[in-house]
């Protein structure tokens, strides 16, 4: 069923908030099965908030609205759907109750104006709001649905998971399933280029490329009869995917590859320490995000300073001389005296330039070398993509050494 | 000037991504004095897409759009604007030699479907994108704009900041000019109430409150005849504002808290070192964002064991034992002991429990002690807001001890 979400409040269009409502229900009428055809947003103005609507339904069969239901004067979400159904506004005995109820068993007067949220669309059918005072509803008319629901996000999501998504569900004649893949090292283009064999003329399942900073995700989705059938389809297509980029997959379910690493030390028990040069303790910062790490991570130095290097992790000033701060052998002597400090399990050492200075044609901004100590071997990485700018580029260099752990502990 | 922004891509109405471009945009426009009528977002869908322009143009005079600039075959924004503006595609020479250039110079091959993004509307100015291979363009016909920018907000931000921004100022007939004033430990509540005899009743300059996690900023902004007369009316409000919550204001430019800090301790030359535990290396991580920061930040510890509390920093046993890893005594001798380690100006430390596990009544979670030794004294603070997540609480830690070095070094 074809679908429009439509958010009111000026402080959307103001910049003030960002709209997570129209996010977070597209994430859950997707999952669904309904198709999002659009998302707008508008203020409190009753002439677009109902030229939106009837926009919306020369394409859609359903809206979803949030906002606008509150007690002031500017709250004019009820009277303009009801409006553009060709309703009329009246006092919801069941919602006067709940509202009356709800003042008093708080202990707080009622001004007038809350009066207001107790009006309904004389043909809705309220949705209780147990988080707030202003009710939702849902407006059936001429086969289009209208599903009004409050803006603050915890009132809306409630409402939703309680009241609405039930109701969904039974208009519901057809499944979907879908799964997310989630790759590092290989770009967009490349990806679709190679996966064009398996997305040319396929209508079922779906496979969608998106490029996020650094690396690239993969959609597969199904729509059957079934789950099962949907299940089935979108696990033969994850095959043959995973035949062709299976080697640059680090999740198929959707996981952050911060995640998948700090998930795969806990339950390998792998202790962990770091020594960073050019990402500065970015990576001790995003590994220490994970709840429970301090199991497996020991302890990080950030050796920006040369001194540093030479006091904390024993790297040779001769190195440094004849081979430069960011060389693989620095990052090697790096990991090693890391590991001799420590003795952790894996020791990870990374130095490079973020820029915007000190790249020369030799050692450009962006390059960085990574030295990992792991079950008795010395390991050494370059990374380098393309200097974009220097907080780009340390992110890049951290998303390479977690991809490099990844690889060598999964 | 009545605005629409209009945002394509399917990854925002799968729910994928949040729309943070619709809401940044906003607040830019906002600012300069252009009134935000509608969110648009769709999918890569000419037939809509096209639908959705005509009905912005029927209220607005400009429409800036983001997303579907990119190479793939669904990227379709380009095609139709110049479909819904009369105009046609053409192959833009100078578009192309960009293109040519960016690919040669990151070494790498250019897969035939990128060509289309050398594509342009033929009447279209184009934007070129420093920071990926889309260009944007700025587009003009009866009295009509369209603004088109490639949808990674870092692309994006920045050429709107360099390119669209500077041409859109020459549109304003009157001319507005605000200050953002950044602040740090006051709510937005105490805020509003302290600064109400300014606000009540004030057109012009207004004062607007915003709160951010962990901050609170305020907008003083005026609308004159001349830059001059907004100017000496924010400069006037500015001052009244001052005097009332100065103390709390770390800058009257909109400069993010970090920045302020680099930028002093670079210009006094103040050189510094970190001891981590809760944060586990955001604070050097944060610091060495800042280009050519190596000037002065010498190492940093992620001392996150106590252990290594012990060998990198000379914490006593019986003071972990006696008082805890989380208490103001191991803050003071993590910091003192960084001093005697590295020498640094400014030896600042912070211990404390990120959760969601590890509290206790006497040490709740969020909970962090901050030690600093800086011109010959040890400061040490205690760091509680309230237990939101352990992300959140990461990072008040984090914004808590950068506020502290502020005030010592400011």
């Amino acid at each position: 069923m074809k679908t429009a979400i439509l958010t009111v409040g000026t402080e959307i269009l103001f910049g003030q908030i960002v709209n997570t409502n129209a996010a977070w229900l597209s994430q859950e009428l997707q999952n669904m099965g309904f198709d999002v055809m659009y998302h707008y947003s508008v203020g409190d103005n009753p002439k677009r908030l109902e030229e939106l609507i009837h926009h919306a339904f020369k394409d859609c069969d359903m809206i979803l609205t949030t906002g606008g239901l509150g007690p002031t004067q500017d709250d004019l979400t009820k009277e303009t759907i009801a409006k553009a159904m060709g309703d009329v506004i009246i006092q919801h005995p069941k919602c006067l109750d709940d509202l009356m109820n709800n003042y008093k068993r708080a202990g707080r007067e009622m001004t007038e104006n809350n009066l207001k949220q107790a009006n309904m669309p004389s043909t809705a059918e309220p949705l209780p709001n147990d988080q707030g005072t202003a009710p939702g509803f849902w407006l059936e008319k001429d086969g289009k649905i209208i599903i009004s629901m409050p803006g603050p996000p915890r009132e809306m999501t409630r409402m939703f998971n309680l009241q609405v998504k039930p109701r969904l569900e039974k208009l519901q004649d057809s499944v979907i399933y879908y799964r997310l893949i989630r790759t590092f090292g290989i770009g967009e283009s490349k990806m679709e280029t190679v996966l064009l064999p398996l997305i040319d003329g396929q209508t079922d399942p779906t496979i969608a490329t998106y490029a996020k900073e650094g690396e690239c995700s993969l959609r597969i989705a199904s729509k059957r009869a079934t789950k099962e059938e949907a299940e089935a389809a979108v696990g033969k297509m994850l095959a043959d995917v995973m035949d062709i980029i299976g080697e640059n997959v680090y999740s198929i379910d959707n996981e952050d590859l911060i995640d998948v690493v700090g998930r795969i030390l806990l339950e390998k028990n792998i202790t962990i320490s770091s020594a960073e040069s050019c990402t500065g303790g970015l990576f001790a910062g995003k590994l220490t995000d994970i709840p429970g790490i301090s199991k497996v991570f020991e302890r990080g130095f950030v050796t920006y300073s040369n001194k540093a290097k030479i006091e904390e992790l024993g790297v040779k000033e001769e190195t440094l001389d004849k081979y430069g701060a960011v060389s693989p052998e620095t990052a090697v002597e790096m990991a090693e005296g890391l590991k001799k400090n420590t003795g952790s399990d894996l020791c990870i050492s990374v130095t490079g330039i973020a820029g915007p200075d000190g790249g020369t044609e030799e050692k450009p901004v962006g390059l960085a070398y990574i030295g990992i100590v792991f079950d008795g071997k010395t390991h050494v990485y370059k990374s380098l993509y393309r200097n974009v700018n220097r907080k780009w580029n340390r992110n890049y260099t951290l998303l390479n050494m977690l991809y490099h752990v990844y690889s060598l502990i999964k």
